[in-house]
């Protein structure tokens, strides 16, 4: 029996990710944001279901967070994972502001039951130039100009 | 001028950057994804403008993409960006499976216009229990009965 918050919250998550994968199509993690002890946001991954590889659980639950609170930070928001978050939701986790992560399985849980995200861990790590994906710089110059103007521009919201 | 696609196809990238961020809600990033020669997918950084903190312009236009060609699976793919990928969004771009990467500014350039991801990079490079974000793992034995689940499951569609 979850007894404490921050285990039932968890066990949300979980329970998401297990109802939502019953059916093969949706990937086997679930995740909710929480404020002030109550649920603010729930996500499951639908990579395959969606068509979108960005479909992550987290992912999920930080915009429906994000959609029911009207902001894009999070700051003071506790994210459940049924899992440890993948490089692209933990750095949404960063954007987001979140303050505290609690997760059940880890990344090798995740890699035994297909899902495996060390190469990209290892590949972030990387420079630039040096990835498996081929990369190519181009045009700084022409880039550069939108920045300036961004950074004269006396509207620019920033965050 | 532009005179080769890969040249090209980066303008019209910066081109959306510049577009969308003229009202200053709407951050100064655009990208696309093309597949043989063609647009598939555009992208913008809506973060402000749509309260979601994962909506930078690659995610978009992964995203975008993925909506148009009916897959989650971007491989044959190239991605533009008017600036060097931040950690999610090349996570995104390795979870899409996109085979070649062309981007304009570089991190730096996006820092001094006030878009620092040094910090994020950083992070993902530590063990979670190291991080500045607060971590904590519990009821691993319960995350794990999911993946049990899911490994058993004759309908699961792998990716």
């Amino acid at each position: 029996m979850p007894n404490s918050a921050d285990e039932r919250f968890l066990e949300k998550a979980i329970h998401l990710a297990e109802r939502h994968s019953r059916d093969g199509i949706h990937g086997p993690f679930g995740a909710v944001v929480t404020r002030g002890n109550v649920i603010v946001g729930e996500g499951w991954n639908s990579v395959v279901a969606s068509s979108d590889p960005t479909a992550h659980a987290e992912i999920g639950a930080i915009r429906d967070a994000c959609r029911n609170l009207g902001t894009h930070n999070l700051a003071e928001c506790t994210l459940y994972s049924s899992c440890e978050p993948c490089p692209m939701c933990l750095a949404a986790i960063y954007w987001a502001r979140i303050e505290r992560i609690v997760f059940a399985c880890n990344a090798a849980d995740a890699a035994r039951a297909g899902f495996d995200d060390a190469e990209i861990y290892q590949e972030i790590e990387k420079k630039w130039s040096l990835r498996k994906i081929a990369s190519r710089q181009l045009n700084r110059e022409s880039g550069l100009r939108v920045f300036e103007t961004w950074i004269q521009n006396p509207r620019k919201v920033e965050y």
